[in-house]
């Protein structure tokens, strides 16, 4: 078994850890198994006051510490006890005329880095935190796993005694390996960090070669498909949303909460409410009545909102919670919940329950993959204001009047292109989206409205464009609709065209100067 | 300025290279400004060769290389060297009484790890690549940049030269912090392609932390939108798109571009046209007759193809050439081009001109980045045969009927959810796409069809659905329409309405095993 298992005997093991928890259920296996140990600084000190036997590296390597623990473990007995390959004759004499042993065992973790950035410790704490001997010797011995057993991280404690007991003071090649993919995970893992720290101190955007790093969060039972694999990962170290009740959120799930995310986290502060359908809204609206805005949204397009996912940028309350509880949705995010309200939201078992108010809006990149490519770009969060926008007809728009402009405008930034959005007020009355040709959306945001709405001549009308309007038809076909007010950007060879046309009937017209295609 | 700029002088240099090319460029500044130079093994001797002077490493630690050169570097003269603190006194009188020397300047590549993968070399080879003093010594160098200058990469020679001419033998704090960062791009890089390729030995999915890496092929003027920053990277080491001509290809070319490539290499080998807009396709076709296959695809929504992308999965011939130049696309994509199809081509100034035919087209995942989270997934690449399909109808398709069926099946997917694709032989003849609602998406390809299409009563029509009809009122509007025969997903509660229909209405009626929502 031993030579099919490729089992290796620990007789010395070293142990350099910065996180100190949970050594006791490490150290009880390894004297069962009658394993030397080799330990220095704080470590040793840990293992000796625990009441385990224990040599100081100083000792062991008869060189002492220097440079407050900058350079202690950076010696070739260290890396060549590890590094040696057992079965090497050379290497075997080369160690014995050097009066060095072999290190079967390394258990390491690191300066906590990531902890000193969310820890906002200032810049020579952080740098201090960039472990130097950790990683190379957690390095070495993962290279070398076919001789060496490597631990480098907390969590790999019990399964390294459950192996070690099963193989009676040994480890198997399979075993072995696992831990050594698992080292370069760690390795990677806090390399990512440090350099995206100093990419970020730079603001360097896009480096010659460039990483992404994140933690696991879920893996899915499937991806966008069940015959998909799919997982989330984290690229902080905290979760952004929190569920409070319902089945477990789904790949797809995900996709479509971060949508409703990108939308109503792109309201005034706490109100408003965003349906969202495969990715795209099916309903907007922002009135301060947080009641009427969830009806005004549901009401752009009932149908579609069926098994969507609902997104209120304010705190549920009870009230609301039983109105909710009438339709079907697939997920309920809200800024916050009344204790009430997730009472009677939990009375649809299956309905997903999302806190998130402890959303971190802040990051600087959207990334993409594409084949064996990735796509990087800055996002589109600008905040728009009164003057980003230009008004070009002779109609001139009222204060009110442009702040719903600046709403419609603000809701097709967030629709897949090609996207057009008929507006009442602050509520969506028609929606267009995902079109290869914008006349199409146009036409798809009158053909909702005229199912859905009761319109009535006094209604003011308001579209939006994510980006300019190639032709007249457009706009012409909007206008007939009964839109009243268009906001689109600039841009075409034909703005004067459309601006003629706007003027000839009455129309308001208001250029941006920002284009938001969002694929 | 030696203060405001904190110069550090450079006296020791301490150089140890993978890739020994261009040297000289460094080594006769070095020489100028009179620095000392400590080397080893081949680099040593490269060194001398090219007649300069250099120490031997093993003399200067008074330490013999050994482990075939495993171990060397990893010594603590030459760590304290590097990672002393040169204001601390501690710091200073440590080093005078171990008799160590301040090390000033590193200059140091890795072993090829990532061409050892890409040659193919064997597992031990590879495993041999794993450079552990290199990346060591890089990283306390750029740990301590404050006092140390590190080169870890050929390509920062030239700057390095112009940085210690300016300063006579010295370096300012910012360079070297720029140098530290692209340190910590190196090591970061070089651990996330160690991780990768345990990962993929052990086929890992989903480690519970992941990284992903990848060198810059081109930053964009800008991103999706102009006020947008925008990059993108490969994570091999080439590029699988060959640009013969044309303006650059911007961020949205590339977005487009990469979604008519996964349709068309969907497609059976060397034939097929995509057209695509806003990263939907807006007709396909993959008549045997390239020319046919061309005119067939720009038929379907000859509007919507205006400044599209068109993706011919075959060699261009100089007789399409001059059919597709007729039409104003932004991007022509084949699987080659003859020499004369491309001076064709060329004529249209602007018009960008890509070779396909090394697109690697195997990669493992897709992900995508949502905040600070990462949603990744396997692909939806999987091949659909005969046997993945139910005809559930009392009518029975025909062997071509069959075939027919499972191209519009297989361009429906590669086409943003919901979405319908009604097609006409194989070609596509209406196409519906990115709606929150199944019956919308029939509505939208049924009105592109009745716009573009002359269609007679004895057409057979096709319609193929990505996900289940929830509801009969989706089949019943396309095969009103004229369409007959269906090809969708199973699975919803209503499947045993939708086949009564089917029955009703002589509808052949196809099921498929797997959905196929793509957003």
């Amino acid at each position: 078994m031993g030579i099919r298992k490729n089992l290796t005997k620990i007789k010395t093991a070293l142990i350099s850890l910065s996180d100190k928890s949970n050594l006791k259920i490490i150290l009880n296996t390894l004297r069962k198994h009658k394993v030397n140990i080799i330990s220095s600084g704080g470590t040793y000190k840990k293992i000796k006051q625990l009441g385990y036997k224990c040599s100081e590296l100083s000792k062991y390597t008869n060189f002492d510490e220097i440079l407050d623990g900058r350079v202690k473990t950076l010696h070739p007995k260290i890396h060549a006890g590890i590094l040696n390959l057992r079965g090497n004759l050379k290497h075997k004499q080369q160690m014995k005329k050097n009066g060095y042993e072999n290190i079967d065992l390394v258990i390491v973790n690191f300066y906590p880095f990531e902890k000193a950035l969310l820890g906002k410790r200032n810049h020579n704490e952080i740098i201090e935190n960039i472990d130097i001997g950790g990683p190379s010797m957690v390095r070495s011995a993962a290279k070398n796993y076919r001789d060496v057993t490597v631990i480098s991280s907390l969590n790999q404690y019990e399964e390294l005694n459950e192996e070690i007991n099963k193989y009676k003071g040994s480890t198997s090649l399979k075993f072995r390996e696992k831990l050594a993919e698992e080292a370069f995970m760690e390795t990677a893992f806090y390399e990512t960090k440090i350099f995206k720290y100093f990419l970020t101190r730079r603001a360097n955007f896009f480096p010659k070669k460039n990483v992404f790093s994140g933690k696991l969060l879920d893996k899915f039972r499937y991806g966008e498909n069940p015959h998909q694999l799919g997982a989330i990962y984290n690229q902080n170290d905290y979760k952004d949303i929190i569920q409070l009740g319902g089945k477990k959120l789904s790949y797809n799930n995900y996709n479509d909460l971060y949508s409703a995310l990108t939308l109503t986290k792109s309201f005034p502060k706490n109100i408003g409410v965003a349906i969202i359908k495969h990715a795209n809204p099916c309903g907007v609206s922002i009135n301060s009545n947080n009641t009427k805005s969830f009806n005004e949204a549901l009401s752009c397009d009932p149908v579609s909102a069926y098994g969507g996912i609902l997104s209120c940028n304010f705190k549920m309350s009870q009230n609301l919670a039983k109105q909710v509880n009438k339709i079907f949705f697939e997920v309920v995010i809200a800024n916050g919940f009344d204790k009430d309200s997730i009472k009677i939201l939990k009375k649809r078992k299956n309905l997903r329950i999302i806190d998130s108010s402890k959303l971190d809006e802040k990051f600087n990149f959207n990334f993409i993959s594409k084949f064996n490519n990735i796509l990087i770009q800055t996002p589109d969060n600008i905040k728009l204001k009164k003057r980003d926008f230009h008004v070009v007809s002779i109609k001139k728009p009222d204060k009110k009047t442009m702040k719903k402009l600046i709403f419609a405008f603000n809701v097709c930034r967030n629709i897949k292109s090609n996207a057009i959005v008929i507006t009442k007020d602050f509520k969506t009355v028609g929606i267009g989206s995902g079109q290869p040709s914008r006349l199409d959306s146009c036409r798809i945001a009158i053909g909702k409205m005229k199912k859905f709405q009761k319109i009535n001549s006094k209604d003011q009308l308001i579209a939006a464009s994510d980006a300019f309007f190639p032709f007249v038809d457009g706009i012409e076909t909007l206008v007939q609709a009964g839109v009243d007010a268009v906001i689109q950007p600039r841009g075409s060879i034909n703005d004067k065209e459309i601006i003629k046309f706007a003027n000839k009937t009455k129309t308001i017209l208001i250029f941006s100067k920002t284009r938001h295609f969002n694929h």
